[in-house]
C-alpha cells in the first residue's frame, strides 16, 4: 500500500505497550464457553465478552490508549470524535477519567442508549443525519476551530493497537483453556478491531485464521479483500447493525487486513437477531446487533464450524431495550 | 440448635476442598463494576456475573461438589433431585460429567429454559403441581425405589459448601479490586448461597455484613432471622422470582445463618424488574427474575448503598425470553 508506510502499522510491541497502559482501567473480559452452543454449531465455541468491557464495547481499549498521550498542551484543548456511538462512549469516558473535554458527532439515528451514556460521561454531543451530512467534515471543522485532537474511530496506529489488546488477551486465555484456536471471527466496521486483533493473533498464535465479519450491504471489507483493493459500498441499506454501518475500510487498517485476514464472512439482520437470541439463551450476556455478527456466521453456517475451535469476538452490548426485546422476538 | 450437630456445619476448610474440586469445571465468574452503577447508587457496586457459571447458575458448585463424593457402587444408581429448575440443570449437567443418570422432579410451572435445558443435559424430568404435590414425597419415593441418591438442592453440607466457593472467589476477586466490602447482598431460598458464602465471608472477611433478600411473600429467612427461630410462609404468593419461592430455610442453613448473617431484606417483583432491566442496560448480563433480588435490593433502597461498598451476588440468568421483556417493558 504506497499510501500506508511502515510506520503507521503497529507491531506487536505496539499492542503490549497499550495493553500495559490499559492494565487495571480496561477489564480483562472472560471469554465464556457453553457446551449448548458447543452441540448446537459442533464445534468448540470461545465467545471473548467484550461488551462487559468500560463503556460496553472494545471501543474503550483504542480510545484510551490513544488519549493518553495526548500531549499536556493538547489536553487542555479537548478532543472531538465521530462515531455511531461505541466509539463516542470510549471517547467520552476516556475524557472523563483523563480529565479533558470532549465533543462527539453521532448520527442522529444512533441507539438512544448510546447518546445518553456518551452524554452521561460529560461529553458535548452534535447529532448529524447520516443520509445528508458527513461527520469527518463536521469533525474536522470543529478540530480546526477549538484546537481539539480529533480522536478517529479506526484509522489510527494508537487506536489499532488498543484494539489489538483483545486479541492479545483472548489468545493468552485460550491457551490457558488449552484451546488451539482454528479461527477468530471479528464484527467489522472500520477494521480497527480485525486489524489489531490480526496483529496480535498473526504474532502469538499465526496458525490462527482471522476474519472479519459484516452485515448484508455493508460488506466493503469482504469486497475490499477479494478484490485486493478498497471497495466502498454505497452506504444506503438498512440493516440493524448499526455499529457497523462504515461504507469502506480505513487506509491503515486495510493495509493490515489485507496481509493478514484469511477473509471476510456476510450476514443478514436475521441471522444477527438470532444470534442476539443465542446469546441471551446461552450465553447470559447481553450482544447488540452489530456485535453479534461473528455469533451469527457460526450459526446462518457461513463459517461452518464443525470439529473446529472457533473464537468469536461479541463486541459490544449497547443496545436499546426495544431493539433487543424485538431481536428476541 | 439442638437438631443440627457440628459435624454438618461446613467449615473453611470445607468449601476450600470444593474450591479444588470445581477448578477447572466451574467458572470462575467475573465480579462487574459500572461506574454509571456507582453513580446510580451512591456507593461502589461490585456484581458477582454468575449467571456467566455452567449451567446458568451457582448451583453446578453445589451439585457437583455433592455428586463427584458419591461412591462407585452408588453411582450406579444415579441420582434424584427436586428443584425449580436451577439445581435441576446443575445435578442433570453434573450427572452428564460424572457418566450418571438423574430423575428431576420439577413444578409444572418452572421456566420453559429450565426444563428444556434439564432435559437436555440428558435427565428425565417428571413435573409437578407446586401448589397440591410435595416435591420431597415424589423424591423420596423414587430415591427409595430405585436406590437412586437424594441431591438436596440445599440442607446438606456438601452443597453448602460447594456454594460458598462462590463466597470464596468473590472475596478473593474483591481484595485484587482493593475494595472492602461492607456488605454482600445474596438472593436466598432455601438458603444453602447464602449460608455457604456467609462461611467463607466469615473466615476471610469477617468485617463483611451478610444479608439474605428474598421476594415479598417468601420472606422466611427474613421472619426467621428476626424471631431466632425457623419460620414457614403459607408459599401460596405469587413471584416472578420462580428459583426463589421455598416456603422456609434447611435446618442447617438456618443454623448457619441465624449465627452469620447480618439480617434479612424483602423486594418486590416489580423492584426485581427493575434490577433485570438495570443489569441489561449497564452490566450488559442477563439476570433472571430471583437472580436479581441483590442488586434490586441496593436499587430501591431496601439496603441503603450510599458511601458503602456493596457486592451484590447475580446468581442466575435462566430466563425465558417472555419474562424477560416483560421486565424491560
Amino acid at each position: 500500500m504506497s499510501s500506508v508506510t511502515e510506520t503507521f502499522i503497529p507491531t506487536l510491541k505496539n499492542i503490549q505497550d497499550a495493553a500495559r497502559l490499559l492494565e487495571g482501567l480496561a477489564v480483562r473480559t472472560p471469554l465464556l464457553e457453553s457446551p449448548q452452543l458447543n452441540d448446537l454449531t459442533g464445534g468448540r465455541i470461545l465467545v471473548k465478552a467484550e461488551m462487559l468491557q468500560r463503556t460496553g464495547s472494545f471501543k474503550f481499549r483504542g480510545a484510551y490508549n490513544k488519549m493518553s498521550r495526548i500531549s499536556e498542551t493538547d489536553k487542555a484543548k479537548g478532543v472531538v470524535a465521530y462515531s455511531s456511538g461505541n466509539h463516542a462512549q470510549a471517547v467520552a469516558a476516556s475524557a472523563k477519567l483523563l480529565g479533558m473535554s470532549a465533543v462527539i458527532i453521532m448520527p442522529k439515528d444512533a441507539p438512544e442508549i448510546k447518546i445518553n451514556n456518551t452524554r452521561g460521561y460529560g461529553a458535548e454531543v452534535i447529532l448529524y443525519d447520516r443520509m445528508k451530512d458527513s461527520r469527518e467534515a463536521i469533525g474536522e471543522k470543529i478540530a480546526l476551530e477549538r484546537g481539539a485532537t480529533l480522536i478517529k474511530p479506526y484509522d489510527d496506529p494508537l487506536i489499532i493497537s488498543g484494539q489489538g489488546t483483545l486479541g492479545l488477551e483472548m489468545a493468552g486465555q485460550a491457551r490457558d483453556m488449552n484451546a488451539r484456536l482454528d479461527a477468530v471471527l471479528i464484527p467489522c466496521s472500520g477494521g480497527g478491531l480485525s486489524s489489531g486483533c490480526a496483529t496480535a493473533f498473526n504474532a502469538v498464535s499465526p496458525e490462527t485464521n482471522i476474519y472479519s465479519v459484516e452485515p448484508e450491504g455493508y460488506d466493503d471489507m469482504a469486497q475490499s479483500l477479494s478484490s485486493g483493493r478498497k471497495v466502498a459500498v454505497d452506504g444506503k441499506a438498512k440493516s440493524i447493525c448499526d455499529a457497523l454501518l462504515t461504507p469502506t475500510p480505513g487506509d491503515i487498517t486495510f493495509a493490515i487486513a489485507s496481509k493478514l485476514l484469511a477473509g471476510g464472512l456476510v450476514v443478514s439482520d436475521k441471522d444477527a437477531a438470532n444470534a442476539m437470541t443465542t446469546a441471551f439463551s446461552m450465553l447470559k450476556v447481553v450482544v447488540e446487533p452489530g456485535g453479534s455478527v461473528g455469533l451469527a456466521a457460526v450459526l446462518s453456517g457461513a463459517y461452518d464450524a464443525r470439529g473446529k475451535t472457533v473464537g468469536i469476538i461479541c463486541s459490544g452490548g449497547n443496545v436499546d431495550a426495544k431493539t433487543f426485546t424485538a431481536a428476541l422476538r
